[in-house]
């Protein structure tokens, strides 16, 4: 595709027509503003334009398709560490949905939502808060900001047993490069009334191909909403034997697999809840990268957590949970288990409250606080407090207000490879990215999670301050080898971001080729998001 | 796309060279037995092509893209009441995959297994039970000899809580028109080790577009397989009061949205039930139809059934079973719950043999035997006794050995609206089909499945005697007009058949033309099953 100034100011004239002056920004500040990235270096847009209505993104698409103008759409650009608002390449066209943020409705008889693509989790969890409060959405640590619709399509997941985003969509509208608008399962037939409580419609069921791809642009999801249950109970475990991880996944995954635990289940290591808590002890390593491991063992024992650290919940009326929590007991012996529930939290802060009085407690408040914002995603509040971790590597004194990860030098790239939930596949995952890691002077911080029944995501990153070059360049080697290394070892990532695209595509060259059929089909011109996943 | 004898005749020979002589079948009887259909009317192919391997499907497509023949792939052709092995049209060449019956691996670790569309489901139970009895398959009703595979593209469900069939696969093997095999998922990487537990891959999920479509020939999927619950128990329930369906569909579904309940749940009213035990009383109504209010009544009595009779399953441990056993009770009080495991089973047995001595169970006996089936099937395993219902209208003695309804002149449409899990869209249903069918002179059997949590498929059907010619012409009407009342009344169905393809096509035109473009850009040529689903 062709592409010059010229046809580019067209575009822009006529874009202003449709969204109004204000709403489309090719000033520099707002240039630079989106080109901000959390990776090694960010995308330049061509310009930004900010529709407020589906309408206006099929006048959008159309028009790009007349003056021959890339589009790359953003539900809020919160893709944090996968490439955050920046399109794959410079030089295209951000169509920031951040105004589409209407909650269309909220069906509280049959518990689900309908939502644009501009829609914050903050916001709809404040919104149900306020008036629908015996639902409960599923968030992901990705802050109070991030979108919904955005996570979703990239497959992102959260921690309750709605923690599948995708899986629980119901119905999409779509915009096409063409400028159609589809609507997905029975959303498609006039006054059909299980456009939002039954996914596949009747005939092909299409919304999977919206995902991870660049075949339209959403603009509204239906999304399922969990019925508040009567009781929840956190858990929690900690092990300090490396050889204890495989054995803790293998006696967790028939309990998954049998349904008696439902949510999503995360095992960090304490790399990874470490870095949340505190910045990299430069002093104290004199410098020195990755983490020494004597200073490592130290902050362990500073911030109270174990080597492998796991949570999760469990939801149901009360004598389930009673119930719930004696076989997981059971189960995991002799590993013990951790329950906290809000009437046992407010306790322990009793107790904590005390016992600080006598000058005793200052760890165990430290710890307790850091329990409130799992607490509040295990039970569908959203927290800006993950976001503070991705400060880890930085130097110096930092702004703790500051919680936009791109404007404080921090810098993320996230490396998710997908692996069954098995001990053994999960050992083979920490063999293959450790010296890796470490070979490039960084910490292996991971999280793996039990996605569902048989698999988990392993979450690492690498953390890097991106105001200093040499480990900019070290961070984006080691990112490098690490996906391409994932891959070769038979985990491929669940999701990635433009440092990643390419490489998926050697190894799956016959899935790729079908992809980009389908693309040609709904946008031959290759007018949406080019070089999104597809090659 | 020209179809003359010639270029048959030269396909049949090619397809010969690849299949063997023997597998390639166009003589009369032969094209007679595949056109057989529960239908109004079956179509008749122009021929029938059994290849046993994927790469000998690859090689079928590619001859029959050069001679221009038309493709339609069946599993087994057991897809009774939606079109049986019948192609939309005359003059397609069936492509029969029931030699691709190889189950190619059951994972006892991860529990899933690997099967071609040539599996029965009565095979792979058979199979699991011997080598793998720790591992529970999801049934239909369809018989032991229908398709897994088969049923599943067609969003098939059973009635455990791996009911929901197509959301149980996990990776694909697919045969595109031109010969391409494309392996969806993570099983698109070569050595991934995820491809069978983990359905995304990354990119987009492709899955959903070979459902209930005409995309491409799948020749392989992964199935998960429900680890055997420690405890099993089946629960019933029956109420007399038409105002009391309402009342418990409401009731179920917050159970069923809360976690309480995770298997399908099968609500029937009488006529279903009492179809599946007997045949139409046509003494004892003088020949009239339908079913005259007084006998439908009597033939409650005799048979021990309900107005609206529930069935579902309870599966865990023996703590959870238990408990949840006393919430359900008391959830769904006043309506009593009948509990029914395999040890009461027994002893219900022994006791009814005791009274059998006194001559005093016969009612009893055919009870029992009845409930044989129904926990088989909530137990993962398949029978034949479902399919003996669909001869209820038939006239005269039958031959009761003689199981596939097409050779014994069975009628049977399915009708089947999706509709959200109230009962007040229930009732909605009821009044929108019973004056349709009485119209026509058939009974409404119709059963409600609570098939996710938020939503029901209403199964109903109008079951005919092919023999008879006027009844054939009046149960055609009155399936049209069912179908097409359902659409308008905002309850489109989860799946159909040949009859009813072309009723979806105007009430959601966006959506079929966005398949359509998606069709063509994977069968440009239309090789594969015109007409199925796609306009």
């Amino acid at each position: 595709m062709d592409q010059n100034t010229d046809q580019l100011g067209s575009a822009i004239e006529a874009f202003k027509a449709v969204v109004g002056q204000p709403h489309v920004l090719s000033d520099d500040a707002s240039l630079s503003r989106y080109a901000l990235s959390t990776g090694p270096a960010g995308t330049r847009p061509a310009a930004v334009v900010r529709p407020e209505a589906s309408e206006q993104v099929q006048r959008i698409v159309r028009i790009a398709g007349q003056y021959r103008v890339r589009l790359y759409p953003i539900s809020r650009g919160y893709n944090f560490g996968y490439g955050d608002a920046c399109a794959p390449t410079d030089g295209q066209v951000i169509v920031d949905l951040g105004r589409m943020d209407r909650i269309i409705e909220v069906n509280r008889e049959l518990h689900y939502c309908v939502i644009g693509p501009g829609v914050k989790q903050g916001q709809l969890a404040d919104y149900l808060a306020k008036n629908a409060p015996e639902l409960v959405l599923d968030c992901t640590g990705a802050g109070r900001d991030a979108s919904l619709v955005g996570n979703t399509l990239d497959r992102g997941f959260g921690h309750t047993p709605y923690g599948d985003h995708f899986l629980h969509t119901c119905g999409m509208k779509v915009v096409l490069a063409d400028g159609t608008e589809l609507n997905t399962g029975f959303g498609a037939f006039d006054g059909a009334r299980s456009g939002r409580v039954y996914r596949y419609g009747v005939g092909p069921f299409l919304d999977g191909i919206f995902c991870q791809s660049n075949f339209g642009i959403v603009t509204e999801i239906g999304l399922w909403l969990m019925p508040r249950p009567e009781a929840f109970s956190a858990f929690f475990f900690s092990v300090d034997d490396e050889a204890q991880l495989e054995a803790i996944i293998d006696r967790l995954a028939p309990l998954r697999r049998s349904g008696l635990l439902r949510s999503a289940i995360h095992i960090a290591n304490d790399l990874r809840v470490v870095s949340s808590k505190t910045q990299y002890p430069w002093d104290r390593a004199g410098g020195a990268t990755p983490l020494p491991d004597a200073l490592r063992k130290q902050l362990r024992r500073e911030h109270g957590v174990g080597l492998w650290m796991g949570a999760g919940s469990i939801e149901g009326s009360r004598g389930l949970v009673k119930q719930i929590k004696r076989e997981l007991k059971r189960a995991l012996k002799p590993v013990r288990i951790t329950f906290m529930d809000e009437r046992r939290y407010a306790l322990a802060q009793r107790l904590v409250g005390l016992l600080n009085r006598f000058g005793l407690a200052r760890g165990l408040t430290g710890q307790l606080r850091a329990l409130r914002p799992v607490l509040d995603l295990m039970q569908g509040t959203p927290t800006d407090e993950p976001l503070a971790g991705v400060r880890w590597r930085l130097r110096g004194n930092l702004d703790e207000a500051q919680l936009d990860p791109r404007l404080c030098g921090a810098g993320l790239m996230w490396a998710s490879p997908v692996l069954p939930m098995t001990g053994h596949d999960a050992r083979r995952v920490m063999q293959t990215i450790e010296p890796i890691f470490a070979a490039h002077g960084f910490e292996c911080p991971i999280t793996f999670t039990m996605i569902n029944e048989r698999a988990m995501i392993g979450i690492t990153n690498v953390f890097f301050d991106r105001r200093d070059e040499d480990e900019t360049a070290r961070a984006a080697a080691c990112y490098d080898q690490l996906v391409q290394s994932l891959i070769d070892a038979g985990y491929p990532p669940y999701r990635t971001g433009p440092g990643g695209f390419a490489k998926l595509h050697a190894p799956a060259e016959a899935f790729w080729r079908v992809a980009g059929r389908l693309k040609h089909a709904l946008d031959p011109e290759q007018i949406l998001s080019p070089g999104r996943y597809l090659p």
